[in-house]
């Protein structure tokens, strides 16, 4: 399950089990449930703040809890939706965020992390990675609006319809990631970004978010129903 | 009139008359009609496979067939829908498509080329442009959406609104193109990009492209009228 | 208040004081008028012809008349629905149109740029920048589809979230700005540059304009209003 730290004015949001390194930090209903909650606690602060997520070891997260979601199929449309509502909480959140991409990001959790305001990913290692279309899947109505408003058009045809894992070089590139660090100081750098950005968060940034980010929101905030979730048989 | 081969599971669309080295490949009806039979026969394949579109000489096509609508002028709505039928048709076109620019892409030849997922360009010679600014002509409803929506805005203003010639170098740069190659090797390179992708025909990747090019094919099926089609008297 | 000249077939509009060097140009209702004023003069010529704005000195413009405005608060809205009025007619300007950007453009002064066709900035010195963010500002409707429209949604995401000062180098890199020159050949490069695009001053020109621009009008164009324009309490 996630868990908070507090660096300075930074809050930083581990998306792994506390003392284990190799989870692959998927989005379990109750793990999203502990995400909110830890966003709760981080909005219930005061004053100066900024949000960092990051995870230990190889991945920093595979997204979709697809062993849940095979026991759990009749649920799938209010799952998806739970796992959209992280993205738009991140969107339109009311302080700078910043994810530090320490290991692999695919799929939902490559989502995740475009769904911050800035992105520091691991130079040697790791891939942004939207495999979908390899896996015989469509995009849920959120999740491409989500990509296709945050990203160029050429980007994301390139990464939504050939699943090109991206290596940080290229991710910053395509414009999908802004810097890159070394493996032990990926979170170093994404803190240090977010620890300059703190006073920003006052009562303007989130409708500067939200006005910003308005359609993509528009469309994570789309319920997903079996008619928009068609997979085009 | 256009033709069809084939290269392992890569088909080979040539816009031009086999044979004739030098056609302007433009757009006239029959052509039209033909284009779209060709794209039948490639549908009806099973597998893994992919599409490529070149032609032979000095252009890649020069757009519509203006010499047939001075001819006809009555049926300029139809004809113009006709030929917006070939982007949407190739924009969500349900296994990978590549346009390998060996010549010339001139107007409604340079927005075929930017309704395919890639372009290979020729490196030494020829120009993707837009030169309707020049000829006194608007962009359809349709092709504004092509355009605008494919592109950056920065970059389609500079293409709908200066006429810029774009080379190969400045086009990629542009992010209008995505890769060149020399004079000789445009359709091996764009072969070789379209024969790594084959894997990829599958039943979710023309759902992946409609909803990635919604809005973009929202506008290329909006009917061509003498309403929106006002020439800015 | 803004005075015109014209340098061959390019209208030179300056947005200060004839004879002052030092003015933040700042759009008091008065210079909304004149600035509407001049380039009706400049719409009422005919045959080729460009668009150049420009200051002298150390501000292309510092935007919002704040003075002005806190002395007239009662009246915020309609203020500022006549700001967006300068930036809406420039998107659609029925000729081409070139900032060169002298010095720094600030806010509404960096919308004003925005709303040309191209920029060029003096390189050692000056930034374009939104400072809302740190002033508690939101943006409103209008400015933000212009913002959002113009520019990467990641680039618009950094100007706008953390009000980001770009050199004219930095601008470049983003998208923001399309060229730099020296501080002495600023207006020469603009004057150069629009020069080479006075053929295009032609009826179908603002045609292809309104439709490129056809999101970013729609948002000009909508009213401020005490709803749209909520500061997130």
């Amino acid at each position: 399950m996630p868990y908070l730290e507090r660096d300075g004015d930074v809050f930083v949001l581990y998306l792994g089990n506390e003392g284990q390194t190799d989870s692959e930090n998927r989005f379990h209903p109750d793990f999203i449930d502990a995400f909110h909650g830890l966003l709760d606690e981080v909005e219930a602060s005061e004053g100066p703040a900024a949000l960092v997520t990051v995870a230990t070891g190889k991945f920093y997260s595979n997204g979709l809890d697809t062993d849940w979601l095979f026991g759990n199929y009749d649920r799938v449309h209010w799952y998806l939706d739970r796992v959209h509502s992280m993205f738009s909480r991140l969107l339109a959140f009311p302080m700078p965020t910043v994810a530090a991409i320490n290991g692999h990001a695919f799929g939902a959790g490559a989502m995740l992390a475009t769904s911050h305001d800035f992105r520091v990913m691991r130079g040697d290692r790791g891939y942004w990675c939207l495999p979908e279309v390899h896996l015989g899947m469509p995009f849920t109505v959120a999740m491409n609006a989500l990509v296709t408003e945050r990203l160029a058009n050429q980007v994301a045809l390139d990464a939504m319809t050939t699943g090109r894992r991206y290596g940080a070089a290229e991710a910053i590139a395509a414009g999908i990631v802004d810097e890159q660090a070394e493996a032990d100081k990926v979170l170093a750098a994404a803190v240090t970004r977010a620890a300059a950005l703190t006073a920003n968060r006052k009562p303007n940034l989130p409708v500067i978010k939200r006005a910003l980010h308005g359609r993509a929101l528009a469309g994570l905030n789309t319920p997903t129903t079996p008619e928009n979730l068609a997979f085009g048989a």
